[in-house]
């Protein structure tokens, strides 16, 4: 059992709410500071994206007790649904029983900070944080950057606020920090699928719907009250860009174009699309994430990530079954548990990082290829037969607690093997066949 | 002619004093601003490494009438001295008559400024400007970060401020701001040989003196009155680092094992390592550079870059050479005169931080190896004998105006080439025949 400290998480997101619920139940006093308001008390809406939960995400809320009341309000999606222009597909994301899960940004961060409040930490919301001093963890609170501020000492504080942190923000200010922010030339607009009147879902409700269209797409993923939030990802500007959409006629007739079998059940596309705000997609990365035994990063706030495999919030969740990990380990050293976590973190944040950039392309143009569809086929068939031999990518990164560096590297070395594969002969009546099956066995074992 | 302006330049280091002189003789009223005392009137040392000023610094100069006045305090180096523990070699820069001249960062400074007075800029010194408004060029300028600020609105702002720019702080907390620092593992510090008792030099005046040694190396450069800056770049951490280096045994130790004939030339060795500090080395990228019409950002403010192939403050003026031919072509229409700048000046920025970070490894390693230096031989007899068909590298960057990005693609061009040759059997003695030069003809045309 550790020494009770008095620890400050700033950020109430769903990082920073899970994150007090293990210190809380480590036996610290937690305190959770936010700039906006309880996002239990307005609406939340208009730019997010609905979360995919998957392994890494579980794990973590299960360890700590919360899994279950998770559970409740997420939506088991065990497929990719693929809109083509003139058909549609499904492509299972694992092996049977296995999925990922929708949910709501809003609902499951209301829920967390529930959660947190009945574990016994406090929560300090639209409480300005402007600054830190990092040797002594205080934070500086005030109304306005330029105003009175106030102090208020800790023991710790975590930066778990996010992209943008404020934290990180007074850490980069040292020497000797590297720091990177890179963003897309691409954003996404929330728009919106209704329930049906009886609060049915208009399209599959188990499926994660794709319209893949090349250097743009659409995706929705169900909630709980039968509707889905939709999300248009584009490029800013160019054919067929944010900038190109400018009023009412050209966003209609874009989308009947484009995705035509949405336009039924999108019946406020027009006014969504300009009511709702374009965001911007960005990498983030950085090192060190902390600052002697005083200050540590968490989550995006150390590694914000584009959305494209679904693993920002897993691999923020991941952050905290590490760290907890390290404090079991070595106890009251928190030094030695800041310094481990964050070697141990770093290249697996650099790997889902590069993972999720690569998936963008997969998402949007591969699962529209049949060569694509072909390879995908083939390593279902090997990995079936062979499943201690073949793990497919997605489901190490998604349905396993692998390190993202071992994914990346081993989804590397397999793609390398399709690669081969897909250049023989006749290879779309053959895939099923022995031969394929001992070539890719010979590849593997070379 | 354009339209007469109210200008603020941020920085007086070398970057800001001459775009002070461009902007004055272009007929804008100029107000240069820095957060430290007049370089005129303090000591400024301890932690510098001496210019190499090359021809793309002396071509902004000269455009602007002053490049004379920096050739009074400019020392030609047309070779390296290559100091190996048991003997010393010698490697022309470039063809007979090229040079790359050594000049302090102090006596240049110094220079630049007066230069800038002259042509009537005005200097405000000790004025520490803490943010800027972006779209009316107002500077919020105060003692102290949390204290009083002044308001000075001008028509227009460039930070010429250095690595670590207050005016790039503020464009960064925009949206869409690519940015990133990364700082090697390795550090450097100065140190001095001083001149003989006559004023004359200890080691060979006119050569640029390294001391390779795989991980870290020595580097000396002539001042004029007849020392030498000499700079230690080596790891933080490690065998030998600067960590090793604890006290004054140690130093002297090191430094008689592995740079031995500098031992005698260097007599406050150990002095001068526990006085000057051990400063760190940044390469930093962002984009945009520009606001509007209102904001720019120029030399290492939007491009810092590691000191290895000493185009740093040779780039930075490239900058102005290039801001100036916009500004002649574009005349009052600045928005257009920042976006074409900002455009034109971007690769080529990434390209010779790439070079630079690479030519560490040839500084330290390869100029100690026998195969680099018959590259370097084959290279030179080819290229005599065809100039138009083979310009090296080294020169491309530092003897030519031609754009870093080409001298990026097309050394990457002959390397893969001199890889080939170096390949073939008894080159060593083969070397100068017709048949390689046939070999390297055949190559170039492939």
């Amino acid at each position: 059992m550790q020494t009770p400290l008095k620890i400050a998480v700033v950020g109430s997101g769903l990082v920073g709410s899970l994150l007090a619920i293990y210190l809380k139940k480590a036996g610290h006093t937690v305190h959770v500071y936010d700039r906006s308001p309880d996002i239990r008390q307005i609406n939340f809406s208009g730019r997010s994206i609905n979360l995919a939960m998957s392994n890494r995400g579980w794990k973590a809320l299960d360890a700590v007790g919360v899994g279950d009341a998770v559970r409740e309000i997420a939506i088991p999606m065990d497929k990719r649904a693929i809109h083509l222009v003139d058909k549609l597909n499904f492509q299972n994301y694992g092996q049977e029983g296995e999925s990922i899960y929708s949910i709501s940004r809003g609902t499951l961060n209301r829920k967390m900070i529930d959660l947190a409040e009945q574990a016994g930490a406090e929560f300090f919301f639209e409480q300005k944080i402007w600054d830190v001093t990092l040797n002594d963890a205080t934070l500086h609170i005030g109304d306005t950057e330029r105003g009175e501020w106030e102090e208020k000492k800790f023991d710790m504080v975590f930066g778990a606020d996010g992209a943008f942190s404020r934290i990180r923000h007074r850490m980069q200010r040292q020497s000797m920090f590297n720091y990177s922010q890179e963003f897309l030339n691409m954003g996404y607009k929330e728009l919106n699928i209704p329930a049906n009147s009886d609060a049915t879902h208009k399209l599959d409700k188990y499926s994660f719907h794709i319209w893949p269209r090349g250097e743009y797409m659409l995706i929705a993923l169900p909630n709980l009250d039968g509707s889905f939030t939709c999300t248009l990802f584009m490029p800013f500007e160019g054919e067929n860009s944010f900038a190109s959409l400018t009023d009412r006629k050209s966003v209609e007739e874009f989308f009947e174009k484009n995705f035509p079998d949405s336009i039924e059940v999108i019946p406020k596309l027009a006014e969504d699309f300009f009511k709702n705000p374009t965001s911007t997609l960005v990498t983030m990365k950085c090192f060190p994430w902390t600052y002697e035994d005083k200050i540590a990063l968490i989550g995006d706030a150390c590694h914000a990530i584009v959305p494209f495999y679904g693993q920002g919030m897993n691999a923020g969740f991941e952050d905290i079954t590490v760290l907890n990990e390290m404090i079991e380990k070595y106890g009251d050293d928190w030094k030695k548990v800041f310094s481990e976590y964050q070697i141990s973190r770093k290249p697996n944040a650099d790997a889902i990082a590069e993972l999720s950039y690569r998936n963008f392309m997969e998402m949007s143009t591969k699962t529209a290829d049949e060569k694509f569809l072909l390879q995908k086929k083939i390593e279902k068939a090997f990995s079936d037969k062979h499943p201690d031999r073949w793990i497919p990518l997605y489901s190490r990164v998604t349905f396993s607690d692998r390190p993202y560096t071992e994914a990346l590297a081993i989804g590397d070395f397999q793609n390398a093997i399709m690669d081969e594969i897909l250049k023989l002969d006749n290879i779309e009546n053959t895939w099923h066949t022995p031969e394929i099956e001992n070539k890719i066995l010979e590849l593997l074992n070379q």
